[in-house]
């Protein structure tokens, strides 16, 4: 290991913490370009990861705080790389077998990258195939969507596109029937799951776009209470991924 | 209006955001103290509001920084007091119709004031008729929590207690049927919620402590993918009380 203190430019997106960058070099290493560690000694797990792996392990120097106030790091940075992260949608569309009824969530314009990684576990918990998410007005992977998909988006493919609705009329051509989340929608406790699924998430406070609304084959809603307005969006994707994976069983394994 | 400078001390509870405050005003004003505004003229709803439910209100001062560095609060902040709102246990299950089968939800040591205000958020929601929190080792109505909820803390019964293994006592007296969340017990989706429930949404790193876990009469699990070894704490919870709600929509209303 070189011990040359390296400075780490802001730009570039990292991995905190002990137990995300251990899931990234052992779920997804070719994303990992760079290791920081305060303490190598201390951390011959990370360090074997990382070298059976050829990513280098550098020192950790002065550049901790450039991580952001509230990453916890232990001492433990990875420089990341999220395009060797995505997936093509095309190449991930040709490989799915149709024929077993699978799903994927499309993320409309999620902004809380808690809420992004919410989503990505749930996803990758309920036997969600894919998490495609747009390339611009959403948030992306960060270090932050890592920890909060407790390392999930290294075992569920996420797939980058350019824009929400072509996707959905690729996944509709595809054979994919799509479900939009809408108040004024059907409800999902009545709604059969038998055929290859698409779930847009809409944004927190927005909801889905109307033209991506639009193109939805169907619009589902969740049956509340009249207290209440509307449920946090990961807690509504994951409420929807639920009653797919129980009609859907088959995913979960 | 006094236009006095007010310190506000640390030991305070903060409400803050005028969509925070609003909701508070309307649905809990026993539980404002005070409101501080940094410029009343601009708030002439919150002022109104205030001034009908008799809650003081004063200039805000030096005084915002002590209300936390990821609070944004729009100069709009109110002092707020959890106990005034507090429901007694005893006192609410005297009240409570047992014949329609409702539920409550007990939160087991939870952490994260985001998870907590996600769980009070998702069972208003979803019709349950209380929230529990126990009095240590977990978080309480913060004005993160408040956030969270989106009001709705003001809008479900939040009850404190003790010790929740007695009060799980106590609800399996009144007649509740108790579940802990907890990955060996029987699949959420095989199970029938056929009479009054109590779910206990455990700690987001430990799950239940075991000796709750001990107390319950059914141990749920959601069924998952390979993949994953869990979901988080308020998606769990969201999960059950949908499965649940889905069961007893009389109590969506």
């Amino acid at each position: 290991m070189k011990k040359t203190k390296t400075k780490i430019k802001d730009e570039k997106i990292y991995i905190y913490g002990r137990h995300s960058l251990v899931e990234a070099l052992r779920d997804a290493p070719h994303t990992i370009k760079t290791v920081f560690l305060q303490d190598a000694d201390a951390e011959t797990d990370i360090v074997s990861l990382a070298t059976q792996n050829n990513v280098p392990v550098k020192q950790l120097g002065s550049e901790v705080k450039s991580v952001g106030k509230d990453a916890v790091h232990q001492g433990v940075i990875g420089v990341f790389n999220p395009q060797a992260l995505f997936v093509d949608l095309k190449t991930f569309l040709k490989k799915i077998d149709l024929s077993t009824n699978p799903a994927v969530a499309i993320c409309g314009e999620i902004q809380d990258p808690h809420n992004l990684g919410a989503i990505i576990r749930s996803a990758a918990a309920l036997g969600i195939s894919a998490v495609i998410i747009p390339e611009h007005r959403q948030v992306s992977i960060t270090g932050t969507v890592v920890k909060t998909s407790v390392g999930m988006v290294f075992r569920i493919p996420i797939i980058k596109v350019g824009n929400v609705n072509q996707t959905l009329a690729l996944l509709k051509e595809t054979g994919f029937w799509t479900y939009g989340l809408d108040m004024a929608g059907e409800s999902l406790t009545e709604t059969k799951f038998d055929r290859p699924s698409a779930f847009i998430v809409g944004n927190e406070g927005e909801g889905i776009r109307e033209k991506s609304l639009e193109l939805c084959d169907y619009r589902l809603s969740i049956p509340m209470h009249s207290r209440t307005e509307s449920l946090n969006a990961a807690v509504s994707a994951a409420v929807v991924f639920y009653e797919w994976s129980k009609q859907n069983a088959n995913h979960l394994q």
